[in-house]
Protein backbone atom coordinates (compact mmCIF):
# COMPACT_ATOMS: atom_id res chain seq x y z
CA UNK A 1 0.00 0.00 0.00
CA UNK A 2 1.27 3.46 -0.79
CA UNK A 3 2.31 5.49 1.84
CA UNK A 4 -0.03 8.64 0.37
CA UNK A 5 -3.33 6.40 1.36
CA UNK A 6 -2.72 5.59 4.94
CA UNK A 7 -4.83 7.52 7.20
CA UNK A 8 -2.33 10.09 8.54
CA UNK A 9 -1.56 11.19 5.39
CA UNK A 10 -5.28 11.62 3.63
CA UNK A 11 -5.62 13.94 7.78
CA UNK A 12 -2.95 15.70 6.96
CA UNK A 13 -4.29 16.73 3.63
CA UNK A 14 -7.39 17.50 5.10
CA UNK A 15 -5.91 19.53 7.60
CA UNK A 16 -4.17 21.43 4.93
CA UNK A 17 -7.16 22.27 2.93
CA UNK A 18 -9.00 23.29 6.01
CA UNK A 19 -6.56 25.35 6.72
CA UNK A 20 -6.44 27.46 2.99
CA UNK A 21 -10.15 27.98 3.89
CA UNK A 22 -9.70 29.43 7.15
CA UNK A 23 -6.44 31.36 5.76
CA UNK A 24 -8.97 32.66 2.66
CA UNK A 25 -11.86 33.03 4.96
CA UNK A 26 -9.75 35.45 7.62
CA UNK A 27 -8.50 37.51 5.08
CA UNK A 28 -12.29 37.74 3.35
CA UNK A 29 -13.16 39.20 6.96
CA UNK A 30 -10.31 41.67 6.90
CA UNK A 31 -11.32 42.83 3.54
CA UNK A 32 -14.96 43.23 4.65
CA UNK A 33 -14.06 45.09 7.78
CA UNK A 34 -11.40 47.63 5.79
CA UNK A 35 -14.33 48.80 3.77
CA UNK A 36 -17.09 49.06 6.67
CA UNK A 37 -14.12 51.02 8.37
CA UNK A 38 -13.75 52.77 5.62
CA UNK A 39 -17.37 54.10 5.09
CA UNK A 40 -18.32 54.59 8.54
CA UNK A 41 -14.75 55.65 9.46
CA UNK A 42 -14.56 54.32 12.39
CA UNK A 43 -10.94 54.21 12.65
CA UNK A 44 -10.98 51.86 15.48
CA UNK A 45 -12.53 49.07 13.65
CA UNK A 46 -9.49 50.00 10.76
CA UNK A 47 -6.68 49.21 13.85
CA UNK A 48 -8.47 45.77 14.58
CA UNK A 49 -7.75 44.89 10.75
CA UNK A 50 -4.55 46.39 10.97
CA UNK A 51 -3.89 44.24 14.24
CA UNK A 52 -5.09 41.70 13.05
CA UNK A 53 -3.16 40.71 9.92
CA UNK A 54 -0.57 38.45 12.44
CA UNK A 55 -3.27 36.13 12.10
CA UNK A 56 -3.53 35.62 8.24
CA UNK A 57 0.35 35.43 8.72
CA UNK A 58 0.58 32.75 11.34
CA UNK A 59 -1.66 30.70 8.85
CA UNK A 60 0.60 31.40 6.29
CA UNK A 61 3.33 30.02 8.14
CA UNK A 62 1.35 26.65 9.34
CA UNK A 63 0.50 25.53 5.53
CA UNK A 64 4.15 25.90 4.74
CA UNK A 65 4.79 23.55 7.38
CA UNK A 66 1.92 21.30 6.65
CA UNK A 67 2.96 21.36 2.66
CA UNK A 68 6.73 20.54 3.96
CA UNK A 69 5.70 18.05 6.53
CA UNK A 70 3.35 16.01 3.71
CA UNK A 71 6.24 15.93 1.20
CA UNK A 72 9.25 15.01 3.76
CA UNK A 73 7.00 12.32 5.23
CA UNK A 74 4.79 11.06 2.84
CA UNK A 75 5.66 10.41 -1.01
CA UNK A 76 2.39 12.26 -1.47
CA UNK A 77 1.06 10.91 -5.34
CA UNK A 78 1.70 13.38 -8.85
CA UNK A 79 -1.85 15.36 -8.39
CA UNK A 80 -1.70 15.29 -4.60
CA UNK A 81 1.73 16.61 -5.02
CA UNK A 82 0.71 19.52 -7.75
CA UNK A 83 -2.11 20.05 -4.87
CA UNK A 84 0.64 20.71 -2.23
CA UNK A 85 3.16 22.97 -4.70
CA UNK A 86 0.03 25.09 -5.90
CA UNK A 87 -0.88 25.59 -1.99
CA UNK A 88 2.71 26.78 -1.52
CA UNK A 89 2.54 29.57 -3.91
CA UNK A 90 -1.00 30.30 -3.07
CA UNK A 91 -0.62 31.52 -0.02
CA UNK A 92 2.00 34.38 -0.98
CA UNK A 93 -1.23 35.56 -2.91
CA UNK A 94 -3.63 35.49 0.30
CA UNK A 95 -1.04 36.57 2.72
CA UNK A 96 -0.63 39.23 0.02
CA UNK A 97 -4.36 40.10 0.14
CA UNK A 98 -4.60 40.46 3.57
CA UNK A 99 -1.32 43.23 3.67
CA UNK A 100 -3.77 45.20 0.88
CA UNK A 101 -6.23 44.84 3.82
CA UNK A 102 -4.00 46.82 5.89
CA UNK A 103 -3.23 49.14 3.56
CA UNK A 104 -6.63 50.01 3.18
CA UNK A 105 -6.90 50.47 6.51
CA UNK A 106 -3.79 52.61 7.43
CA UNK A 107 -5.64 55.24 4.45
CA UNK A 108 -8.41 55.13 6.50
CA UNK A 109 -6.72 56.63 9.52
CA UNK A 110 -5.96 59.30 7.59
CA UNK A 111 -9.02 60.22 5.75
CA UNK A 112 -10.79 60.18 8.90
CA UNK A 113 -8.60 62.74 10.16
CA UNK A 114 -10.01 65.17 7.24
CA UNK A 115 -13.40 65.82 6.18
CA UNK A 116 -15.34 63.02 4.09
CA UNK A 117 -14.38 63.82 0.18
CA UNK A 118 -17.84 61.90 -1.03
CA UNK A 119 -20.07 59.28 -0.29
CA UNK A 120 -18.48 55.76 -1.36
CA UNK A 121 -20.78 53.89 -4.10
CA UNK A 122 -18.37 51.81 -6.44
CA UNK A 123 -15.81 51.20 -3.86
CA UNK A 124 -18.00 48.97 -1.33
CA UNK A 125 -18.80 46.78 -4.63
CA UNK A 126 -15.67 46.61 -6.01
CA UNK A 127 -14.85 45.48 -2.43
CA UNK A 128 -17.59 42.83 -2.39
CA UNK A 129 -16.87 41.86 -5.61
CA UNK A 130 -13.18 41.21 -4.64
CA UNK A 131 -14.21 39.32 -1.39
CA UNK A 132 -16.25 37.02 -3.49
CA UNK A 133 -13.34 36.54 -6.09
CA UNK A 134 -10.78 35.76 -3.33
CA UNK A 135 -13.85 33.37 -1.64
CA UNK A 136 -14.59 30.93 -5.06
CA UNK A 137 -10.77 30.75 -6.55
CA UNK A 138 -10.14 29.08 -2.63
CA UNK A 139 -13.30 26.98 -3.13
CA UNK A 140 -12.25 26.39 -6.48
CA UNK A 141 -8.58 25.23 -5.45
CA UNK A 142 -9.88 22.80 -2.73
CA UNK A 143 -12.21 21.28 -4.83
CA UNK A 144 -10.11 21.26 -7.56
CA UNK A 145 -13.34 23.15 -9.47
CA UNK A 146 -11.84 24.51 -12.78
CA UNK A 147 -15.78 25.96 -13.88
CA UNK A 148 -15.35 28.02 -10.58
CA UNK A 149 -11.87 29.12 -11.36
CA UNK A 150 -12.97 30.60 -14.37
CA UNK A 151 -15.79 32.19 -13.03
CA UNK A 152 -13.31 34.20 -10.91
CA UNK A 153 -10.85 35.13 -13.83
CA UNK A 154 -14.00 36.81 -15.57
CA UNK A 155 -15.05 38.13 -12.62
CA UNK A 156 -11.72 40.16 -12.27
CA UNK A 157 -13.22 41.81 -15.70
CA UNK A 158 -15.96 43.58 -13.73
CA UNK A 159 -13.46 45.03 -11.14
CA UNK A 160 -11.25 46.16 -13.45
CA UNK A 161 -13.89 48.34 -14.96
CA UNK A 162 -14.74 49.66 -11.57
CA UNK A 163 -11.46 50.72 -11.06
CA UNK A 164 -11.54 52.70 -14.25
CA UNK A 165 -14.68 54.61 -13.47
CA UNK A 166 -13.28 55.26 -9.94
CA UNK A 167 -10.20 56.95 -11.47
CA UNK A 168 -11.66 58.45 -13.80
CA UNK A 169 -13.98 60.22 -11.53
CA UNK A 170 -11.38 61.13 -8.97
CA UNK A 171 -9.16 62.32 -11.34
CA UNK A 172 -12.41 64.99 -12.05
CA UNK A 173 -12.71 65.98 -8.32
CA UNK A 174 -8.88 66.70 -8.44
CA UNK A 175 -8.85 69.12 -11.36
CA UNK A 176 -12.12 71.04 -10.67
CA UNK A 177 -11.12 71.04 -7.12
CA UNK A 178 -7.17 70.89 -6.13
CA UNK A 179 -8.02 70.96 -2.52
CA UNK A 180 -9.31 68.06 -2.73
CA UNK A 181 -6.21 65.86 -4.45
CA UNK A 182 -4.56 64.62 -1.13
CA UNK A 183 -7.70 62.62 0.07
CA UNK A 184 -8.74 61.52 -3.61
CA UNK A 185 -5.03 60.58 -4.18
CA UNK A 186 -6.11 58.19 -1.23
CA UNK A 187 -9.19 57.23 -2.47
CA UNK A 188 -7.30 56.42 -5.75
CA UNK A 189 -5.20 54.38 -3.92
CA UNK A 190 -7.67 52.27 -1.81
CA UNK A 191 -9.62 51.08 -4.94
CA UNK A 192 -6.09 50.15 -6.91
CA UNK A 193 -5.59 48.19 -3.19
CA UNK A 194 -8.67 46.32 -4.26
CA UNK A 195 -7.98 46.10 -7.41
CA UNK A 196 -4.42 44.18 -6.45
CA UNK A 197 -6.66 41.77 -4.10
CA UNK A 198 -8.79 40.72 -7.34
CA UNK A 199 -5.44 40.31 -9.27
CA UNK A 200 -4.40 38.30 -6.28
CA UNK A 201 -7.83 36.04 -6.50
CA UNK A 202 -7.23 35.75 -10.22
CA UNK A 203 -3.30 34.50 -9.56
CA UNK A 204 -4.92 31.86 -7.38
CA UNK A 205 -7.37 30.90 -10.14
CA UNK A 206 -5.37 30.51 -12.82
CA UNK A 207 -3.24 28.50 -10.63
CA UNK A 208 -6.02 26.37 -10.08
CA UNK A 209 -6.63 25.70 -13.60
CA UNK A 210 -2.84 24.88 -14.34
CA UNK A 211 -3.27 22.27 -11.35
CA UNK A 212 -6.27 20.63 -12.36
CA UNK A 213 -5.51 20.42 -16.62
CA UNK A 214 -2.17 21.39 -16.63
CA UNK A 215 -3.32 24.61 -18.95
CA UNK A 216 -1.50 27.25 -18.53
CA UNK A 217 -3.77 30.21 -18.09
CA UNK A 218 -2.10 31.96 -15.81
CA UNK A 219 -0.20 34.92 -17.78
CA UNK A 220 -2.65 35.04 -20.61
CA UNK A 221 -5.02 37.89 -19.09
CA UNK A 222 -1.93 39.53 -16.92
CA UNK A 223 -1.21 42.57 -15.90
CA UNK A 224 -4.77 43.48 -15.39
CA UNK A 225 -3.83 45.83 -12.86
CA UNK A 226 -3.34 48.41 -14.56
CA UNK A 227 -6.69 49.08 -16.61
CA UNK A 228 -7.98 51.42 -14.97
CA UNK A 229 -5.69 53.93 -16.19
CA UNK A 230 -5.24 52.44 -19.64
CA UNK A 231 -9.30 53.03 -20.10
CA UNK B 1 24.03 6.02 -0.87
CA UNK B 2 20.38 8.10 -0.32
CA UNK B 3 19.07 9.09 -3.71
CA UNK B 4 19.54 12.64 -3.17
CA UNK B 5 23.71 12.65 -3.23
CA UNK B 6 23.99 11.20 -6.96
CA UNK B 7 25.06 12.98 -9.83
CA UNK B 8 21.66 13.63 -11.62
CA UNK B 9 20.10 15.07 -8.73
CA UNK B 10 22.78 17.34 -7.65
CA UNK B 11 22.77 18.10 -12.11
CA UNK B 12 18.78 19.30 -11.48
CA UNK B 13 19.45 21.15 -8.37
CA UNK B 14 22.43 23.13 -10.07
CA UNK B 15 20.11 23.57 -12.87
CA UNK B 16 17.25 24.75 -10.66
CA UNK B 17 19.81 27.35 -9.57
CA UNK B 18 21.43 28.38 -12.88
CA UNK B 19 17.13 29.14 -14.33
CA UNK B 20 16.06 31.02 -10.89
CA UNK B 21 19.35 33.23 -11.83
CA UNK B 22 18.43 33.55 -14.79
CA UNK B 23 14.68 34.24 -14.49
CA UNK B 24 16.08 37.36 -12.18
CA UNK B 25 18.12 38.43 -14.63
CA UNK B 26 15.74 38.79 -16.91
CA UNK B 27 13.71 40.32 -14.91
CA UNK B 28 16.30 43.18 -13.68
CA UNK B 29 17.01 43.89 -17.27
CA UNK B 30 13.13 44.46 -17.72
CA UNK B 31 13.22 46.67 -15.53
CA UNK B 32 16.37 48.71 -16.50
CA UNK B 33 14.62 48.67 -19.88
CA UNK B 34 11.48 49.92 -18.90
CA UNK B 35 13.00 53.40 -17.00
CA UNK B 36 15.37 53.58 -20.12
CA UNK B 37 12.56 53.82 -22.28
CA UNK B 38 10.94 56.02 -19.64
CA UNK B 39 13.80 58.51 -19.29
CA UNK B 40 14.18 58.13 -23.35
CA UNK B 41 10.81 58.08 -24.75
CA UNK B 42 11.30 55.52 -26.12
CA UNK B 43 8.04 53.46 -27.03
CA UNK B 44 9.57 51.18 -29.31
CA UNK B 45 11.70 50.11 -26.35
CA UNK B 46 8.96 49.78 -24.44
CA UNK B 47 6.87 47.96 -26.35
CA UNK B 48 9.78 45.40 -26.70
CA UNK B 49 9.59 45.11 -23.07
CA UNK B 50 6.00 44.40 -22.71
CA UNK B 51 6.49 41.91 -25.30
CA UNK B 52 9.72 40.18 -23.65
CA UNK B 53 7.52 39.18 -20.63
CA UNK B 54 6.88 36.05 -21.57
CA UNK B 55 10.39 35.23 -21.16
CA UNK B 56 10.02 35.66 -17.93
CA UNK B 57 6.73 33.67 -18.06
CA UNK B 58 8.18 31.02 -19.33
CA UNK B 59 11.15 30.43 -17.00
CA UNK B 60 8.78 30.35 -14.00
CA UNK B 61 6.56 27.48 -15.70
CA UNK B 62 9.73 25.77 -15.98
CA UNK B 63 11.02 26.35 -12.07
CA UNK B 64 8.05 25.02 -10.75
CA UNK B 65 8.11 21.99 -13.19
CA UNK B 66 11.84 21.54 -11.83
CA UNK B 67 10.76 22.07 -8.46
CA UNK B 68 8.14 19.99 -8.95
CA UNK B 69 10.26 16.88 -10.66
CA UNK B 70 13.17 17.38 -8.19
CA UNK B 71 10.59 16.18 -5.35
CA UNK B 72 8.67 13.60 -7.28
CA UNK B 73 11.58 11.85 -8.89
CA UNK B 74 14.09 12.08 -5.87
CA UNK B 75 13.47 12.32 -2.17
CA UNK B 76 15.34 15.50 -1.25
CA UNK B 77 17.15 15.70 2.43
CA UNK B 78 14.95 18.65 4.40
CA UNK B 79 18.08 21.41 3.62
CA UNK B 80 17.39 21.03 0.08
CA UNK B 81 13.33 20.51 0.18
CA UNK B 82 13.68 24.03 1.72
CA UNK B 83 15.12 25.72 -0.71
CA UNK B 84 13.13 23.62 -3.58
CA UNK B 85 9.99 24.84 -1.31
CA UNK B 86 11.27 28.61 -1.17
CA UNK B 87 12.18 28.35 -5.02
CA UNK B 88 8.50 27.69 -5.85
CA UNK B 89 7.24 30.90 -3.48
CA UNK B 90 10.41 33.04 -4.97
CA UNK B 91 9.07 32.54 -8.33
CA UNK B 92 5.52 34.43 -7.64
CA UNK B 93 7.62 37.37 -6.63
CA UNK B 94 10.19 36.94 -9.56
CA UNK B 95 7.43 36.61 -12.38
CA UNK B 96 5.61 39.38 -10.92
CA UNK B 97 8.74 41.71 -10.49
CA UNK B 98 8.49 41.31 -14.62
CA UNK B 99 4.66 42.45 -14.46
CA UNK B 100 5.89 45.47 -13.07
CA UNK B 101 8.05 46.34 -15.65
CA UNK B 102 5.45 45.66 -18.33
CA UNK B 103 2.95 47.61 -15.93
CA UNK B 104 5.81 50.58 -16.12
CA UNK B 105 6.20 50.53 -19.80
CA UNK B 106 2.17 50.33 -20.41
CA UNK B 107 2.76 53.59 -18.88
CA UNK B 108 5.54 54.91 -21.00
CA UNK B 109 3.15 54.31 -23.90
CA UNK B 110 1.10 56.82 -22.72
CA UNK B 111 3.28 59.27 -21.47
CA UNK B 112 4.91 59.61 -24.73
CA UNK B 113 1.75 61.00 -26.32
CA UNK B 114 1.97 63.66 -24.00
CA UNK B 115 4.69 66.89 -23.21
CA UNK B 116 7.57 66.05 -20.89
CA UNK B 117 6.10 66.47 -17.37
CA UNK B 118 9.55 66.94 -15.82
CA UNK B 119 13.27 65.58 -16.10
CA UNK B 120 13.58 62.17 -14.34
CA UNK B 121 15.61 62.07 -11.61
CA UNK B 122 14.90 60.22 -8.48
CA UNK B 123 12.74 57.86 -10.70
CA UNK B 124 16.18 56.32 -12.23
CA UNK B 125 17.65 56.21 -9.00
CA UNK B 126 14.32 54.22 -7.26
CA UNK B 127 15.21 52.17 -10.22
CA UNK B 128 18.38 51.40 -10.03
CA UNK B 129 18.28 50.60 -6.61
CA UNK B 130 15.37 48.15 -7.04
CA UNK B 131 17.03 46.17 -9.71
CA UNK B 132 20.18 46.19 -7.16
CA UNK B 133 17.85 44.79 -4.58
CA UNK B 134 16.45 42.17 -7.30
CA UNK B 135 19.90 41.19 -7.93
CA UNK B 136 21.49 40.87 -4.30
CA UNK B 137 17.89 38.79 -3.17
CA UNK B 138 18.46 36.17 -5.89
CA UNK B 139 22.00 35.63 -5.15
CA UNK B 140 21.11 35.46 -1.83
CA UNK B 141 18.84 32.62 -2.29
CA UNK B 142 21.13 30.27 -4.36
CA UNK B 143 24.37 31.27 -1.68
CA UNK B 144 21.87 30.66 1.17
CA UNK B 145 23.77 34.58 2.25
CA UNK B 146 21.63 35.64 5.14
CA UNK B 147 23.81 38.94 5.58
CA UNK B 148 23.24 39.80 1.71
CA UNK B 149 19.37 38.98 2.43
CA UNK B 150 19.71 41.44 5.24
CA UNK B 151 20.95 44.29 2.91
CA UNK B 152 18.18 44.04 0.72
CA UNK B 153 15.80 44.37 3.42
CA UNK B 154 17.62 47.31 4.69
CA UNK B 155 17.69 48.83 0.99
CA UNK B 156 13.96 48.89 1.11
CA UNK B 157 13.69 51.67 3.40
CA UNK B 158 15.83 53.71 1.57
CA UNK B 159 13.17 53.32 -2.16
CA UNK B 160 10.46 53.85 0.16
CA UNK B 161 11.89 57.06 1.29
CA UNK B 162 12.38 57.92 -2.39
CA UNK B 163 8.98 57.41 -3.46
CA UNK B 164 7.61 59.55 -0.50
CA UNK B 165 9.67 62.04 -1.69
CA UNK B 166 8.26 61.51 -5.40
CA UNK B 167 4.45 61.44 -4.19
CA UNK B 168 5.12 64.51 -2.41
CA UNK B 169 6.71 66.38 -5.12
CA UNK B 170 4.08 64.93 -7.87
CA UNK B 171 1.31 66.51 -5.49
CA UNK B 172 2.80 70.03 -5.50
CA UNK B 173 2.74 69.74 -9.12
CA UNK B 174 -0.93 68.31 -9.28
CA UNK B 175 -1.81 71.43 -6.75
CA UNK B 176 0.00 73.68 -8.72
CA UNK B 177 -1.01 73.19 -12.28
CA UNK B 178 -4.36 71.06 -12.60
CA UNK B 179 -3.07 70.37 -16.56
CA UNK B 180 -0.60 67.96 -15.23
CA UNK B 181 -2.89 65.92 -12.99
CA UNK B 182 -3.09 63.34 -15.17
CA UNK B 183 0.49 62.89 -16.26
CA UNK B 184 1.77 63.18 -12.93
CA UNK B 185 -0.65 60.48 -11.91
CA UNK B 186 0.68 58.24 -14.18
CA UNK B 187 4.18 58.80 -13.30
CA UNK B 188 3.29 58.63 -9.35
CA UNK B 189 1.93 54.53 -10.79
CA UNK B 190 5.70 54.00 -12.17
CA UNK B 191 6.94 55.16 -8.52
CA UNK B 192 4.54 52.65 -7.28
CA UNK B 193 5.32 49.99 -9.70
CA UNK B 194 8.92 50.26 -8.61
CA UNK B 195 7.76 50.58 -5.41
CA UNK B 196 6.47 47.07 -5.57
CA UNK B 197 9.25 45.60 -7.28
CA UNK B 198 10.92 46.51 -3.95
CA UNK B 199 9.18 44.82 -1.86
CA UNK B 200 9.38 42.17 -4.20
CA UNK B 201 12.83 41.66 -3.42
CA UNK B 202 12.31 42.18 -0.12
CA UNK B 203 9.77 39.46 0.02
CA UNK B 204 12.40 37.09 -1.18
CA UNK B 205 15.21 37.64 0.87
CA UNK B 206 12.62 37.62 3.61
CA UNK B 207 11.85 33.75 2.28
CA UNK B 208 15.45 33.57 2.48
CA UNK B 209 16.46 34.52 5.74
CA UNK B 210 13.19 31.54 6.82
CA UNK B 211 15.18 28.97 4.77
CA UNK B 212 18.23 29.77 5.75
CA UNK B 213 17.77 30.20 9.79
CA UNK B 214 13.87 29.06 10.29
CA UNK B 215 13.12 32.51 11.57
CA UNK B 216 10.67 34.74 10.15
CA UNK B 217 11.54 38.17 9.44
CA UNK B 218 8.82 37.85 7.47
CA UNK B 219 5.70 39.53 8.22
CA UNK B 220 7.91 41.86 10.73
CA UNK B 221 8.79 45.09 8.15
CA UNK B 222 5.58 44.18 5.87
CA UNK B 223 3.19 46.87 4.04
CA UNK B 224 5.91 48.48 3.02
CA UNK B 225 4.31 49.52 -0.11
CA UNK B 226 2.61 52.35 1.69
CA UNK B 227 5.18 54.08 3.48
CA UNK B 228 5.15 56.95 0.17
CA UNK B 229 1.48 58.13 1.55
CA UNK B 230 2.02 57.66 4.95
CA UNK B 231 4.86 59.81 5.49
Amino acid sequence: MPLHTDTHYEEELQRLQETILRMGGLSERQISRAIHSLVNRDSAEAQLVIDGDTDVDRLDVDIDELCLRLVALHQPAAGDLRFITTALKTTVDIERIGDQAVNICKRVLILNEEPTLKPYIDIPRMAEAAEQMVHNALDAMVRRDTALARQVIEADIFVDQLASQIFRELLAYMVEDPKTITRAAHVLFISRHLERIADHATNVAEMVIFMVDGKMVRHQKKNGGSASVLQ
